[in-house]
């Protein structure tokens, strides 16, 4: 099925959810560690409009955006099914997808990044959007039921970046007692062994978390 | 193939790429013009996440977001495709629709809406934007080649809005010399009869159009 490349880099979970996809297919790929503060010619090259990771090379045609990525490999290798077969519950898979980037992780990052009275406010949207997947994700082991699909992977950061979240804005995001159902689910997902096969770093992590956030108080502060 | 209603709302473009992918699938529907200054029940009901236009309503089951609307529509009445057959081409689409929305659209309400000394940052951002866009269409009758598709509902936006924010805000947004593709494409998609069936009118876009950058302004005002 030709040859497949990933540029990414090991800090972004948005690149793991490629790996994760890929590995889930068996389908072999080579990696091209990107270095976020210093962008080599390759990215530039294969993503000019974006400028990010990740991208998919395959044999030789770029694409880039991670939902967007997931959707083709699962067009192209169509083992493993990661969007169901019916059409509206692909697309019950693909609106919670883009809930869960838009407003869940935008969200958490916007309450990380809140300082003095927004801070409050902030938590409590992020609540607010979080309860919204704790609702679509209960009583299920996997988001499509007994297998890991687009949506699992979509939302994979969770386990990750909220404790990475925590820990360093000491701020209980999605607290186990209010989420439940997405903290079983994150256990559920995490003891996966394909899942734990690729894995950020914490302290990759959580050196990525402190660029975000610094870069996004550095534009709020620009914008003041 | 089960009753089809949407709720919408005729200001919204949004709602205008359902009603047309609706138009060239040959699919009848209802339409449930939606007040957005006094959002109704079913409204409520049916997309209680983000309470926003438009809501395709199937059977009774609900769908939202355009661009995932488009998909299941695309879907569910194989007849008159939308997207590509090839996978590749489906990502390409994929990826500018979605550029098109967050960047081209998002960017130009960005320059409509800024003031003093960032204006003139944000329309050359707004044309960076549209720049790329103008790439991709070169030399094409319509997105994917002779029949129209799910780009072209996506950015069938562009010779409607562009226009209206011209009006009001006096600024030329995409000019024609600058973007000679991306205005001969306006006009083929403009002079296709099943897209002309369904317009809104320009004083309902001028409406909204006041209401959405002032709403964006008060955002910005209570900000600082």
């Amino acid at each position: 099925m030709g040859e497949v490349k990933v540029i990414g880099s090991t800090k972004s979970l948005f690149c793991t959810r490629i790996e994760w996809a890929l590995k889930l297919k068996g389908v072999e790929y080579e990696y091209l560690n990107e270095d976020l503060k210093n962008k080599s010619p390759t990215l530039l090259k294969y993503n000019p409009v974006h400028k990010k990771v990740p991208v998919l090379l395959h044999d030789g045609k770029s694409i880039a955006e991670s939902l967007v990525i997931l959707e083709y490999i699962d067009e192209v290798w169509t083992q493993n099914p990661l969007l169901p077969q019916d059409p509206y519950q692909r697309t019950i898979s693909r609106f919670w997808a883009k809930f869960s980037d838009e407003k869940v992780l935008l969200g958490s990052f916007g309450a990380c990044k809140a300082q003095g009275e927004e801070k409050q406010k902030a938590v409590e949207s992020a609540h607010e959007s979080q309860a919204f997947l704790e609702k679509e994700i209960e009583g299920k082991k996997y988001s499509g039921g007994e297998s890991i699909g687009y949506l699992d992977l979509t939302i994979g950061w969770i386990p990750l970046w909220i404790s990475v979240m925590e820990e360093v804005d000491e701020m209980k995001l999605i607290e186990t007692e209010k989420f439940p159902f997405l903290h079983k689910w994150s256990q559920n997902f995490m003891e996966t062994p394909l899942i734990r096969e690729c894995l950020p770093s914490g302290e990759a992590l959580l050196e990525h978390f402190h660029t975000t956030i610094s870069f996004l108080r550095s534009l709020e502060a620009n914008k003041q």
